[in-house]
């Protein structure tokens, strides 16, 4: 079989550790500003938002719309919820902007400049590409390219999402490798002729996590770091 | 005056060598299928097939078409013009990939590292994404993001090439710099209120260039080199 020719990634969760990120700059936010409220707990019903405000989209009921414009939409509600008022433009947009400092897993730059010699190495992210952009500053992230939702118009699961984006890089699904710690998203990728890498990312949800703890589906590799997906690819 | 935060570069003439790579390729093509003909003049009639090709698509008389298709259907032109037949397909579409393989100038991997220290680095080319990532992979270009004519679906100089690929960024005309060895593409940029950095490349058409020996505006930088440019930002 050959040798897939792009490897293309989910952000979230497989190559970022979102949680710790998020909560520890809500927490130096509410430092600086004096303001109290459950950190942890923010962070979960911000990223709770996440999937309701996509789906406006991928239904057709809202235009086309970035995910830095539904992550503030978000944060507004939740600012509001906590009776948080008053704060500048200014110091609400730069904490939209958490999302776009994330840190990777200690195995994720690594693993990415090793699989990188023999591939392409693309997100396949639900991040719009200023986000996905400053988040490589940010974190060091030697993408060859940043594609997703912004750049095929549409949020993942849906088909549109990965086709087009194989199709950007010029490639058929069958040279492609979707990369993911959510079985969800390599279902998707599958059905559609994808070959598939789970990585298990077992805290990404914190200590409760109760989904995405094993491989579910007959993926072409299952491993639990960037590390030993680079080893398993011969990189 | 604040720092630009991204560069956006021209490829074709301003960080590639395309008519040496691209005769080079063709003389390769020539002695591997014992054809002869005059592969420099070839050459420029396939760039001089480039501009027209666009045009029909900026005027709207064509659909959005990716430069690889343009691309090919010039060198179909070509070679029926050459008598040149009976080619297999897989020939033709990798002699067609010869624009995804150019040679970087001398300077260019050097100066685009130092950039990239200071500044988000990304093309804004009338290339497809396909084209410029391989083209990346080809030459070790270190660009943080693969945007342009595809990410956009105008081709320059359409104010919407340039103008989506700022928004792309999340950024305002103003915090982009434009670079490239046409003065006219600097133009363009200018008037969005793009800031503007000149490269002269006095041999990109060959010996007998008579265009874009000077800068012709007023351009917030005008160097020979992408280390000069480097130097001039203080990287």
């Amino acid at each position: 079989m050959m040798e897939p020719q792009a490897l293309l990634f989910d952000v979230f969760g497989t190559v970022v550790d979102w949680r710790s990120s998020v909560i520890r700059q809500l927490e130096a936010f509410g430092a600086k500003h004096s303001l109290s409220a459950d950190w942890e707990a923010f962070t979960d019903a911000w990223r709770g938002l996440y999937q309701p405000s996509m789906e406006e989209v991928r239904s057709g009921r809202r235009p086309w719309t970035i995910l830095d414009v539904l992550h503030r939409e978000s944060l507004d509600t939740l600012l509001a919820r906590e009776g948080i008022s008053g704060l500048s433009e200014e110091t609400v947009a730069d904490l939209n902007r958490a999302w776009h400092r994330l840190d990777p897993w200690p195995d994720t730059v690594e693993g990415l400049t090793r699989l990188k010699s023999k591939h392409i190495i693309a997100t396949l992210s639900n991040g719009n590409t200023a986000l996905l952009v400053n988040m490589a500053k940010f974190g060091g992230l030697p993408w060859d390219a940043v594609l997703g939702a912004e750049t095929a118009r549409a949020y993942k699961p849906l088909p549109e999402s990965y086709l087009r984006s194989a199709e950007q890089l010029g490639l058929a699904p069958g040279d492609c490798m979707m990369v993911a710690a959510h079985n969800d998203d390599l279902v998707a990728a599958q059905a559609l002729g994808f070959r598939t890498a789970f990585i298990c990312r077992p805290t990404e949800y914190g200590p409760a996590q109760e989904k995405d703890l094993a491989p579910t589906g007959d993926w072409d590799h299952a491993v639990d770091s960037m590390t030993a997906l680079a080893a398993a690819r011969g990189c």
